[in-house]
């Protein structure tokens, strides 16, 4: 029941040259079912990433971190279990699964970057994992089953390519993600890999990395749960054109940042229980960080949620909302629009507002709403869904 | 479906010296619904109170706040619409029902307090209170139908009473609130009205409203939505003996604290849609400020309150809330206990853990969650609920 979202049309995905794909089941959890994926990248390709701020942050996100600073020749993902709370027994059965790897692929464990998803405090089953990656290497998968290898309640497998044309030659860039509820990222969502052929120096990939993630992953909120696992890493194999002009360099990051986006955007679209995909931007604040706090405010109301699963225009929420957010601003100046519709202004109902056309705009699947605080030239968009019965049954449900 | 709450037996409540009540049916929002409340207060009454911090607040606090600076002869509380988000106009429908009321006592408007709860963003219906007045003057309630008549989605009406003996004479202490959703109090809760016979000095009065507000109404939490026209009300008519030595002022401040502690905690017992009444204590942590964050991070998490409601020990997401709230702690120093039962130890999950006795634990109606973060002496104490179906169920249809 995701919102405006369909499983990608293989065809859609491009390849791309340096990354080779590979799944299995390995049986983490249940049986029969493909939960792990296994990323070979070309020697030489440049790697980095964000991860969780989350002062818990599972065994595999510490190492991924710490494996950043070498040269990296693969990822491995596993769902069903996030090996989150796990302590130091986590840590050595996600060295297990590296090492593992590595001696297939005649690497250092330390090249290897680990992530795993799923249930958090149970122990990682490592045999079966490091028993399932000879099956993984033989495969050569495409992106669709590699997005299916990596969702756990997600219903839609998430994966967007481009391709664009630097002053070198062609380059593809090409992501996956999961994640469908415990999604408030900061600084990367549940787990997003995005990979390009272009050659970028590994100092700018840091900063494109980031710079995605901020249009992105950054912007987009389910529950307001930041997850343990959340990872957003950016490869480039450099097996094609070069990217070292200014140019080429802003052209691949324009990419990677649209292909970014498109994937938080798909993980709000499939959010545990969603009915609507909702597009909340603040205008005209004093500093980023204010309607930051205003939007997130606006997108995390369970009151608010809940009106909009229900295609109520109770505004008063959402005014109440901005009330609370922290923002220090002057409540007699906000005004307030549901899409196009000026619903309220200067803090109080607008005289033109008819309640039958709010609701009316938001009985469909997609709309915004709209803060201008009138105090200053910044702003803010986040992207979310509604709060239904959905999201109550999926989480009161997910372990049983 | 309150849990572990039930109507108040009226012969529980005692009458406060100088306090009268009237309820009556003014038709705000539904015809037959006795929705209007006004208190009498002697003459020579002091009166405290503390107020929502919502920017939006309501044209009632906005009034309220400002005519506290005076003596206070009367408060007149509806039910079914809140009087927020309504601009000049509102402030006018609210002048104009204290206005109304201070005709028919022969006192000055700025001499009665208004309060309002129910819808935001729609006009009050001044006349149809204005004209109920009378009626409500013409009666003599009891505790419990003024309990009732502030009511909107509560199940039950909250009242609590107590008696204690001061060196001059013995006091009462009797209090009623309302508030069941958009519960996350911040100064106050929804609406809260303390009353006692005791003399107590104005001065002391402001002090006793805000350390009774700090270890009750400030301590819960149902969606952390802070509503637009929270109030919470300490009136002292001094008709009962005098409040002045040391001892007696803090034999009151200790009943008034137990009354709205009590009269907070039936909040979160009949919170829209909760089955599980749960304690979330924090315990040495830096500072007071720093357990509150990571006591609220739970307690707000909509993945923690789902676990509740399915009585799911998934403790992965109670430390995952730890984690993201913000407080700058050592996530492998957090214990972590459910009742008396340590089920996560350094940050792991306890060896002596078994699910099925957790499990049973949080299948009760009530149990506590404790998160000791071991690095300082500092503590934090916040009541809250379970997320059920029924919270989406009643907020999707609040207006419908």
């Amino acid at each position: 029941m995701a919102v405006n979202l369909a499983a990608p049309d293989p065809s859609s995905l491009h390849p791309v040259p340096g990354v080779e794909l590979g799944v299995a089941t390995a049986g983490v959890r249940k049986l029969g079912r493909t939960d792990l994926l296994v990323v070979r990248l070309a020697p030489g390709s440049a790697v980095a990433g964000v991860f969780t701020r989350n002062r818990f942050c599972a065994a595999p996100v510490i190492i991924a971190r710490k494996h950043l600073r070498h040269p990296v020749r693969a990822l491995v993902v596993n769902t069903g279990n996030a090996n989150a709370g796990t302590g130091s027994d986590g840590l050595k059965r996600a060295m297990q699964v590296c090492a593992a790897l590595a001696h297939h692929l005649g690497c250092k464990a330390r090249e290897v970057l680990p992530f795993s998803t799923g249930v958090i405090m149970e122990p990682l089953p490592a045999d079966r994992i490091t028993a399932a990656l000879p099956r993984a290497l033989l495969e050569r998968s495409d992106w669709l089953s590699a997005a299916r290898a990596i969702m756990t309640t997600d219903t839609v497998p998430k994966a967007f390519s481009r391709k664009l044309r630097l002053s070198t030659g062609e380059a593809t860039v090409t992501g996956i993600a999961k994640g469908a509820g415990m999604i408030r990222p900061d600084m990367a969502t549940m787990l997003g890999f995005v990979f390009t052929d272009a050659r970028v120096p590994r100092k700018r990939l840091d900063a494109m990395v980031r710079n995605a993630a901020d249009r992105s992953f950054n912007c987009i909120t389910v529950d307001g749960d930041t997850s343990t696992n959340d990872a957003f890493v950016l490869a480039a194999t450099g097996r094609g054109p070069d990217a070292s002009s200014r140019r080429d360099l802003a052209g691949v990051e324009e990419a990677v940042g649209s292909v970014a986006q498109s994937l938080a955007q798909a993980i709000v679209r499939d959010a545990e229980g969603a009915t609507k995909f909702v597009t909340v931007r603040v205008e005209r604040g004093r500093s980023p960080d204010e309607c930051r706090r205003v939007a997130y405010a606006i997108a995390h109301s369970p009151l608010v949620k809940t009106a909009f699963f229900a295609s109520d225009p109770n505004l008063g929420r959402i005014l109440a909302a901005i009330g609370y957010s922290g923002a220090s601003l002057d409540a007699d100046k906000v005004d307030l629009y549901l899409d196009d519709m000026l619903v309220a202004q200067k803090g109080g109902r607008a005289p033109s507002y008819r309640e039958e056309q709010a609701v009316a705009a938001m009985r469909k699947p997609e709309f915004s709403v709209r803060a201008v605080l009138n105090r200053g030239r910044a702003q803010a968009t986040v992207w979310t869904c509604d709060l239904s019965f959905d999201y109550v049954k999926i989480n009161a449900e997910y372990r049983t």
